[in-house]
C-alpha cells in the first residue's frame, strides 16, 4: 500500500466488511428480527450495494439528504431516525413520494405538524427513551405515549409502526453483564409497552440498534427489529467495550510520517482532527489516546503495535508516542496506519474511501 | 433568518469578519510585522479575498491541497505551515513552478530529500519547538538547527528564510500573565536564534502564529512576521482565554430545533458532532459544553443566553440543558444559534457558508 496514498487516505478493508455484514445479517436471522442496518456509518452507495446483495431491503439513514441519496440508488424502504424536522417537509414529501418511509415522532406537536403538510402517506415510529436520554418519551410515560397514538391514529397518513429505542448507554459500560441489563431491561420495558397499544388492526414493531447489544447479546426476546450500523465498520470503542476484535475492525487511516522527534520518542504524522474526528477513548490506564497504530501491508493491515498510540492531534498534525523499536522501524516518507476510536465520525469526514488497489469508493460526501 | 436555513447552517457575519480582519492588520502594521495570515480556519477564496481587499498579500495553509486552492484564485506568496510531506513532492514542484512557495523542515532527512527532489526553487522555515512539544526542534537544540542551516545554505534551490515556531500551549492558559510569559519568552529565545545564525547574506525572519499570544499581546519585540489565523472568526476557546469578547465572534451555526422534553428541561436540535465537531470546552464550573446558545435576529445573533448550553452531541444530536425561560420562549419548527467551541474545526466540516441572506460563500470543501 505504501506506494499508492500520498496524504490521509481511509482505507475500507472489503472482505472484513462483508464478513461483519454477513454476520450481522446471520444472527439477525437467527432471532427473526428484521434487520434494517443504519447506513450513517459507511454512508456509501457502494457499500450499502454489499448489504443488498446479501438481502437487505430494509435502511435507517439519520438524516433526509442521506434518504435521498440512497433513495437514488434504489432503496425503496428507509427509516430517518431522527425526530422529524419540520424545516424540511418539502424533503419529506417528495421523498414519500418516491418510497416506503418512516419517520420519528415524539411530540402531539409533531404528529399535528405532519397531519397539516403531508402530502403522502408514511410510517412512524414512536421515539422512546430507555434511559440514553438523549431524546424520546420516557418508557413510562404511558400517558403522553397514548395521546400520541390516538393523534397518530386519527391522522390518515400516518401509520403506526411501533415503537424505537436507542440503547446508547451501552456505550458508556465496563463489562458484558451491564450491556446485558441495559438491553434487557430495555427490551423488557419495550414489549410492555407492545403489550399495552398493539391489536388486531395494528401490529407494532419494537425497534433497537446499539451496536454493543447487538454484537454482544445472544437474547433479543421482544425486540422485533434491528438498526444497527457501527458493526460494518467497528472501531477502538467497539473493541474496548467487547462487541468485536481488532482484526474485525475493517478500516484504517493510511497516514505519511512527516517528523520524528528522538529526544521524546515520537512520531509526527500527517493526521489530525479534520482526518480523524477527535473523539478520543481513555485507556485503562486512564490515557486518553486518538487511534492506535498498525503497520500497512499489501492486502491489510497487522493487529496494533504495542506500547504506541496516537496521543494526541490537532487540526491536521497527529503525534504518535512510540515504543523504542516502532521508533527506530518508522522513516520519514513511509505510511503507517491508524484504527480509528470512532468510525462513524472519521468516515463522515472523508469526501470519499479507497480499497486496496488504491481505487475510490465514494460515499455520500463525494 | 428563521425562514432562509432548513437544516445545521454555519452562518457568517460579514461585518464581524472584516472587523476582526482590520484590527488584526492593523496591529501587525503598528508593530512592523509581516502579515501572513493562516487560511486553514476559513480555507474559503471568498473570505480571503476580504483579506486581499485590505491589502493582505502573503499567506500561511496547513496542506499543500490548500496552497493549490489558493494559488489558483491568485494568492502568489504562500507558505505550508507543516512539516514537509515527502509524499506529495509532485504538488510540491508543480507549485513552486507558479508562486512564491515556503516549506517548512526540521531535519536533516528532510532538507536532502528535497535536494534531490525539488524541480524549482522554495523558501524554507525551520520549524522550532517552543514549548508546545507537538513538533519541530527544540529551541535548545542550536547543534541540530546549525547542522540544518549549513544543509540549507548548500542546497541551491532552497533559500533559509528564518525560523517558524507556534506558541500552541498558549492555548492551555488561565491568564494573560501565563500568555504572557509564554509570548515573551518564546520570542526571546527565536530572538537569540536568530541573533546566532544571522549573517549579511542571510537576513533571518522570526514567524509566529497563535492567535491568543497575536490577540492579547502589545509587545512583539523579536518578532519579524505574524501567522495568526483563528482571529478571523474567534470562538469560545478564545473567548474564555481572553482573546475576544462574544462580541467578536463572526460565525454561529444556525440549528432546526426538533424535540422539548419538559421533564429533564433539555431542547434537542439538528446539529451534532458532523456539523460542529466533538470539541469542548470545559467551564469553571468543570463541565464540559460543546457550545453556547443564541437567538437568530434578521442580520445578526443575540449574546449567549444565560444558564443555557450545548452539553452533549452524537452524530447528529444535540442536547441544550435550558433554563426554564429560555426552554418556555422556544418551539419545536424554530431556528436557534450555537457559538461553536473551536471554529477551524467547525468550518472545516462545512461545504459551505452562508451569510445572512442565506447566500453560499464557499470554501475549500464546495
Amino acid at each position: 500500500m505504501q506506494q499508492l496514498f500520498s496524504k490521509p487516505s481511509f482505507i475500507v478493508d472489503e472482505n472484513k466488511c462483508r464478513r461483519n455484514i454477513a454476520t450481522m445479517i446471520a444472527k439477525a436471522n437467527k432471532h427473526h428480527l428484521i434487520f434494517r442496518p443504519h447506513f450513517k456509518t459507511h454512508h456509501s452507495i457502494e457499500i450499502g450495494r454489499w448489504f443488498r446483495e446479501m438481502g437487505t431491503d430494509k435502511i435507517t439513514v439519520s438524516s433526509l439528504d442521506m434518504a435521498r441519496y440512497f433513495a437514488s440508488d434504489g432503496w425503496k424502504d428507509i427509516t430517518v431516525a431522527f425526530p422529524v424536522n419540520w424545516l424540511e417537509i418539502d424533503k419529506i414529501n417528495e421523498l414519500s413520494a418516491q418510497i416506503n418511509l418512516n419517520l420519528i415522532v415524539e411530540s402531539v406537536e409533531t404528529v399535528n405538524f405532519l397531519k397539516q403538510n403531508l402530502k403522502n402517506s408514511v410510517g412512524v415510529f414512536i421515539k422512546i427513551d430507555t434511559g440514553y436520554h438523549r431524546t424520546g418519551i420516557s418508557v413510562n410515560n404511558t400517558n403522553l405515549i397514548s395521546a400520541l397514538i390516538n393523534e397518530i391514529k386519527n391522522t390518515s397518513c400516518l401509520k403506526l409502526k411501533g415503537f424505537l429505542a436507542h440503547n446508547g448507554h451501552t456505550y458508556k459500560t465496563n463489562s458484558i453483564k451491564e450491556i446485558e441489563e441495559i438491553h434487557s431491561g430495555s427490551l423488557r420495558e419495550l414489549s410492555k409497552l407492545k403489550a399495552q397499544f398493539q391489536d388486531q388492526e395494528t401490529p407494532l414493531i419494537v425497534s433497537f440498534g446499539d451496536t454493543p447489544g447487538a454484537s454482544t447479546m445472544n437474547d433479543f426476546v421482544g425486540a422485533d427489529e434491528l438498526r444497527t450500523g457501527n458493526f460494518v465498520f467497528y472501531d477502538l470503542v467497539q473493541e474496548q467495550i467487547g462487541s468485536c476484535s481488532f482484526k474485525d475492525i475493517s478500516v484504517a487511516m493510511a497516514c505519511p510520517v512527516v517528523a520524528k522527534h528522538p529526544d521524546r520518542n515520537t512520531i509526527i504524522i500527517y493526521g489530525g482532527g479534520v482526518h480523524l474526528s477527535k473523539e478520543s477513548l481513555k485507556m485503562p490506564n486512564g490515557e486518553q489516546i486518538f487511534g492506535k497504530i498498525v503497520h500497512l501491508k499489501e492486502n491489510g493491515w497487522t493487529d496494533p503495535i504495542p506500547d504506541c498510540h496516537l496521543s494526541s492531534i490537532s487540526q491536521e498534525h497527529g503525534v504518535i508516542t512510540a515504543s523504542d523499536s516502532f521508533f527506530d522501524s518508522i522513516n520519514i516518507g513511509e505510511l503507517i496506519g491508524i484504527l480509528p476510536v470512532h468510525s462513524c465520525m472519521t468516515a463522515d469526514l472523508q469526501n470519499t474511501y479507497f480499497n486496496f488497489e488504491g481505487t475510490l469508493i465514494p460515499n455520500h460526501r463525494s
